[in-house]
This record gives structure tokens, C-alpha cells and sequence, in this order.
């Protein structure tokens, strides 16, 4: 499907995002997609994740890449969050990096560092 | 803070990790970033998310973005949960988008596409 | 409406889950309660009691009962969570207590206890 | 274990708590039970009630005790989310039906029915 070999740099979120949206048409399985199914598999994908953590000390949680088949369990729900995310944000039109990017913004008002001035 | 204007291009995911990063460290936040303490925020976002479209039919949730206040929510809750999964991402040592780019290929081996041999 | 004191002997939970069918019925709010939107709403209450306790440490999570505020905000959050819950099985027309009896049970098997035999 | 038949009136909420601690007693779990574990246990469970429902219809969620696979893995779920709640309960010294019923109260006075003065 994927002719030529893939750069890192075309690692992109706007590819990615492509990829997601070939792969869900490819399927028949848009008519799935609607913002609301989706926000709930997002939340269902990060308890996943949650899940991995649950009975960990914080020290633990710490350690967690250490072992192989944890590190591979906790990159892959990793991928599960991020992939609806930015499925989500396709069907409703959002830029997820701009969002971020102002988020980050407004945060740096609401939250002056010390010693910021 | 940002002296320079910023460009659309430089809007890239390993720039927003780094101002989350820097974010975090000018607050002395870090301490409570544990990957169990990240991942739980992660998943609260997330099910804030979930909390906006709840009560919704499947065809009012596709016209969320059409009334501008909710258009708002979703995006700022959007940007908290890129936030917690890319600062997770950081204190991890993952590599976000080739995760989901590693996914998306085990996904076409896994649910091969009808016609797509 | 309730008209004679309440003993704490009534405070089963077939009586608490006719209190809410009767609150949701007397807003006409049943058609929202779909078992989809409920377990939603259980997730997301869920969460808010997640939110709650996400940054603090373990021990800390151990004290959380020793200020009064947040005493009031976990038992309320608490109730919200146990009220969909108990909506759900309305719905579904699950026992919840015959539910979890039998899973313990299950989980005596799954799980012997050390020196139990 | 239980030597007596159990009779259905047993089953209420205090005496399913009570097993519940001895069951984590016995294996000697208490230790994980810190109420930020159990939250974020409880959260867990929420999702995997709502996984099930995740890419149904509202029409079809009604439906879902009809298939006797999917009734019994609901069922399951519920009690696995009613367990983390008493467990809960139990270690931060909340009575869950009294939380419940005084929520109920607020809520009454809350969101006034139509028609009830």
C-alpha cells in the first residue's frame, strides 16, 4: 500500500491523521466514528493505560520501560489514545497542535512561573 | 517568553513537548508528573471528554462544533488531553507518533481491507 | 414527599433505586438514561472521583478524609457514582448485590487464599 | 467457607463489604488498597462497562441483556465496579447508602420536578 519507503520527518500528525482516515473509509467503519463513540473509546483507550498503573507504587510507575512486555503494552495504548484522538479531531475539524499550542498559551497566563517577570 | 512571531510549521510535536516540558520545570510540577500520576490525568481529561457529549443522540454529537461555546469545550479539552499524553510520552521516552505509525501497520496486517489484495 | 422519618434499616438499595427511577421519572428524564449514556455517566463520575485524588500521594490519598471539603467532595462523588450504577442495573434489570455475591465467589475459586484449603 | 445456605436477604451491602475485606485480608491485598489505587481501579471497571457499549447504537445498548454472552459480561462488569466502590467505602469509612440517599435529598431540592409544589 505504502510505495515508498517512509522518512522520519514525514512522521507527521497531518500524515498520521491521513493514515487513520484511509484506514477507517478502507473499512466501511466511519458511520462508527461520530464524536461520540469516539470520546468514548478515547476515555476507554486511556483507562488502558490506567490500568497498567493501577496497583504500581509511584517509584514503580517510575520504572515501568524496564521490563520489555510492559513497555511494549504501555507504547501501544499509547498509540490506542493517540490514534482516536486525532480520529477525533479529524471528524470534528480540530487542530489538535494549534489547540495545544494555545492551550499552553493560556495557561502560561493563568499560571504565572515564579520569577517569570 | 516567545520573542520571535511563530510559524504554522514549527507547530510540530516535538516543539509542544518541549514547551510542556519547560512548562512543567519553571513550576517545579515535575515532581508530580509520575507516569501513574500522568496517566490518571490523562484519563480524568479524557472522561471530561466524555462528559461533554454524555446525554447527546449520535447526530447532535456530530454538530457539536456548530454552537461556539461547546465548540470551545471540546477543543480546550482536546489540548488536555494531548497535553497529559505528550508529557507522558516525555517522562517515558516515547516516541508518539511512530507508536501510532507502528500501530497503524500492525492494524493493516491485523483487520486487512476488503479488496485490498 | 416523604412524609414519615426514615429508619436506617430502609436504606437498602432496592428503596434508593426506586428513589431515583421515581427522580428520573418525575423529570422526564428516563429517555436520556440509555444503558449506552449511563455507563457514560458512571464513567465520567468515576473519573471526578479520580480527579480528586490524581496528584496526591498514596498517603495522602490515605488522609483525604481529614479535611472536611474534600471529605464532602469524595462521599458525593461517591453517591454520584452509585446512583448510575444502581440506574443501569435498573435498566438492564441487574441484582447488583446478587451480581457481586457471585463474583466473589468466582474470584474464591480464581484466587484461593493462602492456607485456605 | 460459608458453611450456612445463604438466603437472599442476607444480601445487603454491609455483609458484601464484610467479604470483601476478608477476601482481600486473606491474600493479603489490603496493602494495594490505597484509596488512590481503588479510585483509580473503580475508573477502570467504569470503562470496561463502557468498552462494551462503546460502538453500539442507543436502540441497540437497550438490547444488550438479549444476547446471553454480552449479559453476562455486563453483569460481570457491574460487579466489578460495585466491588471497587464498597471496597472504597470501606477504607475511607463512607456508608454508601446513606451518601446516596442524602444526594438523592439535594437533588430534589436541586432540580424541582414540574408540578410537585
Amino acid at each position: 500500500m505504502t510505495e515508498e519507503p517512509r522518512r522520519h520527518d514525514d512522521l507527521d500528525v497531518a500524515r498520521l491523521q491521513r493514515r487513520l482516515a484511509e484506514f477507517a473509509a478502507a473499512r466501511d467503519w466511519q458511520r462508527y466514528h461520530t464524536p461520540k463513540n469516539l470520546v468514548a473509546a478515547l476515555s476507554v483507550e486511556a483507562s488502558e493505560l490506567v490500568e497498567i498503573f493501577q496497583w504500581l507504587t509511584p517509584e514503580e510507575s517510575v520504572r515501568v520501560m524496564e521490563d520489555q512486555g510492559t513497555a511494549h503494552r504501555v507504547t501501544d495504548e499509547v498509540a490506542d489514545v493517540f490514534a482516536y484522538l486525532l480520529q477525533l479531531c479529524e471528524v470534528l475539524g480540530i487542530d489538535a497542535l494549534a489547540a495545544l499550542d494555545a492551550k499552553i498559551d493560556r495557561n502560561e497566563e493563568r499560571f504565572p512561573a515564579p520569577g517569570a517577570d
